[in-house]
């Protein structure tokens, strides 16, 4: 399994697998740590979260920019729900790159720039994972997707220049749970452009509590 | 009446006056021109966009961004809905500022940076406004409104900084219509913050038909 370090004050209680190009939903509560993982490097997730008792409200990367006043996340940073309040902390970040301001990849992208019909996507790759827990009437929307260690800067005159990632493997980000969510996590498919290093491969979520 | 020339070669439909710190619906057909004119000069106005016959598909902020790959706006460049599909053109922009990052204001923003629980907001206006026309079921997120015409700025650190708006009275945008489109348009309330330059004050939109 992947090399990350144990959390002082807190058990591992689950593994979570996520295969290249697929997604994976998981659970997890008020309190606890989630770290996401890029096993082998240069790896993108799209990750979405959802409020458990009531998915109208769900991470917005939109409300996460004014919560920060930054379209950049780090460590210290507070990840914000449509209603403003506070889902998700970052205590670490190995990889110091994310995209917050472009939705998710799904099928009309992989049509309209490349004409190919049936790529994966991450939004639908999103919405399966969410079915597969009994979800699948959820809206899952491409733009509420935290596009996490996209290689993404913006230059002076606004134009989003995506980079190749240069994180290696084990990468990570340890993110404190403030409130119970619901989330899910795509592997990006994205095979066409550098966003995923030119191959797509698995990431790791993983669940920690707290040890009493 | 606002000092908006004529377009050659269409004919004003309708003008809808959006009282200061309120929100009015209005519909628009493909071909249609529409202008927003700031009749005072540094106002704000939210705009949302649905398509007239499915409001599940949308104007998109995020989307737009990629459409442009860039997060600023200027004449020539197409406003997307969340399904990829170009649904506004700007033809002219004599402010040349917009926001498309941050949502627009809500209130659980004026509560929970003024402690103001009873402010206006443009998440309510727009709600609102599409409910004067028998759409109060439509959902209105505030992350999919264009922030129009506000004076924000990413720095090369990513933080979003937010200028008083520079623009003059009857300053305007000219949208060329791509799809058959429901909007609402919010005369953005902020009035803590120099966003409309101090003064809260009322907006025009334009509606113009082809003339043949």
């Amino acid at each position: 399994m992947a090399n990350v370090p144990d959390i002082a004050g807190f058990r591992l209680k689950e593994d979570v697998l996520v295969p290249a190009s697929h997604g994976r939903a998981f659970r997890a509560s008020r309190g606890d740590r989630v770290q996401i993982v890029d096993i082998k490097g240069k790896q993108v997730g799209d990750l979405v979260a959802y409020c458990a008792d009531d998915p109208t409200e769900y991470l917005s990367p939109a409300h996460t920019i004014t919560q920060n006043w930054r379209v950049t996340l780090r460590a210290g940073d507070l990840i914000a729900s449509n209603r403003r309040r506070k889902l998700l902390h970052i205590l670490e970040d190995t990889v110091g790159y994310h995209d917050i301001v472009v939705p998710c990849c799904d099928p009309e992208a992989y049509i309209t720039r490349y004409g190919l019909y049936d790529h994966r996507s991450c939004l639908v790759n999103l919405k399966e994972a969410l079915a597969s827990i009994g979800l699948g009437n959820w809206e899952v929307r491409g733009e509420d997707a935290w596009n996490m260690f996209m290689n993404n800067r913006i230059e002076a005159d606004g134009t989003v220049i995506y980079l190749e990632p240069a994180h290696g493997p084990n990468s990570y980000i340890t993110l404190e749970v403030l409130e119970d969510v619901v989330c899910a996590l795509s592997a990006c498919p994205q095979d066409q452009t550098p966003t995923n290093g030119g191959e797509c491969t698995e990431m790791l979520v993983r669940i920690w509590k707290p040890s009493t």
